[in-house]
């Protein structure tokens, strides 16, 4: 029987799914954590959900991968390696290059590592977790997914900033989005509950994790979405500011003799709820707490999903269904009713007893003219998909 | 007869428009133009009609003032001096400071120009504006009138960025938006128009110049606008981009070695309308091109008013009305048409004969749920309130 492997690399860690074919079924799944570094672990749980954890040193991501495909066999979820029919890949930034998911080559790898500026904490990570798979497991083809693909429909309009041309003609500085592959799962998923054509629909898909985006789905494509150049534009995150006037960058940065990298890594790990609240990055923290500032960093994330679902809203003139998904997403009752409560005047009716618990389903009542639901995502199952596709295994 | 000044001063310039009690009557406007420069000009217009344009030598500020006070005798505005009985100056930015309009002091001016940080451009340049006006008419009230203490009303949660929450304790980084003065008079005007008491309204104020920001007024007040910790941020501008993603400003900055201070100086300067067509900051110019960039440099300034518009909407749960003011707002049909188009799908119906023309009136239909109005702003008008308010000249 075929397997599949979805592979999510981090610089020192890979999370993996396993599924098996044709059923899709999901028979291992876990993580390598703290490669190369002290106190490496593995985790693995088996589809019984048998769960082991085994602290070995991990000195480098082929050892990593070489340490999955023992315990794997070790643990009979495959009888031989040879089973493994192919492995995707998620790929952040795929630039203008990747338009679509793409079995990698030598050739394309190298681009993989060349986009490293659109997305500098997650493309070196991914390249080299592909390079260890691929000399692990040689002849086994390797599919990457990108983020950024989905959102290759975006329109110039939607794309380009108002900046001098030229640096999208020198640079390809322009939008690219992410979370695609998130949001291409929600929206198919969102099309099979309501029961209607995808290109027919208008959908505003919320992505709400630590990292966190929305996108507007018109007509099955990605039409305009909240992160931009690079995962650090859009709304509040856990630790990421989104969008901040640029003038207050230069302005923070000559109070506090600053360079540019610095005040960009603070605004990639220092702000959004953790850096407003001086608390947590974690909302389930944040909604616990009794601080104001607390409160501000919450209400903030939430004005901020308002104004872009308001504003995804009237490009497409008109939303069909708001979906909200991912770890904040697809947890927080109350972040979801306050969110809802903004679209009443649009005839949202939220159902307020749907959506006090979690899980797929829709939070809003049947007469609602605007739909609400919560969709818990499955990028693994979306790159699995590509692999069988573009790999040929049906 | 009392007259009041209201002035608008730029780093060599400034516009003025005297005012005579109590009908409010504008007997006088025009500006000095090129201070300090070669080819200093001085232009004014007289109430009948007639203009006269003076090119001579004006070195400095006080200069330029004295020639004012002469001229306006010379063409007999005014028998005296005396009868100037008060001058307002357009300040932009206020900062925590200034929460309303304020008689200047010398301990006072000296903060306007501390706060020379949030608008570099304006507010040195205005500071010395009422120095010079200070020195050539003493003891006669000057009033700043500050184009952020409208928005001095805004919500913590629309007013912080999601940045570490020292930058607002120790520099009071934070949003302070601008030209609250243009829209506070318009909501005004609006609120007329349609009849009923502003504290009941929500409006959404398009103020769409060579600077352009959008507001949202709810029940009186500024809720929230476009314009950031300074008038660089918010929609896509003449030549001033607006938002950008602060990753992309350290990708460029890398690519084309510029500093900071470079950077967003071709933010200001170089970016918007200008930057992406190539062609020109003036809309009047880029509505009759055919390039490509034209168009697209145009679609996007539409579409950030759009998800501006729509993102204000949500955040008050609906819109009594959308109103165009400044020079784009006031001139531009097919602009207005095509931001109207988009609001068809909440109960907008625009007329599009009445849109055909310019001048105050509305623009949607009468049975429209949502209507849309051009309003001329008139911001010297309220500094002149304030100025016979704060002075005590009524």
């Amino acid at each position: 029987m075929k397997k599949v492997l979805a592979i999510n690399s981090g610089s020192s860690s890979f999370k993996f799914k396993l599924f098996s074919l044709p059923s899709n079924e999901v028979i291992a799944e876990g993580m390598a954590d703290r490669v190369g570094l002290p106190d490496s672990t593995f985790t693995i749980k088996l589809s019984d959900g048998e769960k082991h954890e085994i602290r070995e040193d991990i000195p480098t991501q082929e050892d990593a991968v070489q340490k999955l495909l023992d315990l794997l066999q070790e643990y009979h979820v495959v009888e031989s390696i040879n089973e493994i029919a192919g492995v995707g890949h998620r790929i952040v930034a795929g630039g203008e290059y990747f338009k679509e998911s793409t079995i990698i080559t030598k050739d394309n790898l190298q681009k993989i590592f060349d986009l490293k500026d659109y997305a500098p904490l997650h493309n070196p990570a991914e390249g080299k977790g592909i390079e260890a798979f691929m000399k692990i497991l040689p002849g086994v083809p390797q599919v990457g997914v990108f983020d950024s693909a989905f959102h290759q429909s975006l329109d110039p309009v939607h794309y380009l900033y108002p900046v001098p041309y030229k640096y999208y003609e020198k640079y390809k500085a322009r939008k690219y989005g992410a979370h695609g592959t998130s949001v291409r799962y929600v929206s198919n998923e969102a099309a099979k509950m309501l029961g209607k054509d995808l290109k027919n629909l208008k959908l505003i898909v919320c992505h709400l994790g630590s990292g966190a985006s929305i996108t507007a789905v018109k007509d099955g494509k990605s039409y305009d979405t909240s992160m931009g150049f690079s995962p650090l534009d859009g709304i509040e995150m856990a630790t990421r500011s989104g969008s901040v006037d640029p003038s207050l960058l230069q302005y923070v940065m000559h109070k506090e003799n600053l360079d540019i990298d610095q005040m960009i890594d603070i605004l990639n790990n220092k702000s959004g709820l953790d850096g407003v609240s001086g608390i947590s990055p974690d909302m389930r923290d944040l909604r616990k707490s009794d601080s104001e500032r607390a409160k501000i960093a919450r209400d903030i994330y939430i004005n901020r999903v308002v104004r872009t679902v308001g504003a995804y809203m009237a490009e497409m003139k008109g939303m069909d269904a708001l979906i909200f998904t991912a770890g904040v997403g697809e947890h927080d009752n109350d972040l979801r009713k306050r969110v809802m409560e903004y679209f009443e005047f649009v005839g949202l009716k939220p159902d307020l007893q749907a959506n006090e618990t979690n899980g797929q389903k829709f939070i809003s009542q049947s007469d609602s003219k605007i739909k609400a639901m919560i969709i818990p995502t499955n990028e693994e199952l979306m790159i699995e998909e590509d692999v069988v596709r573009l790999a040929g295994l049906e």
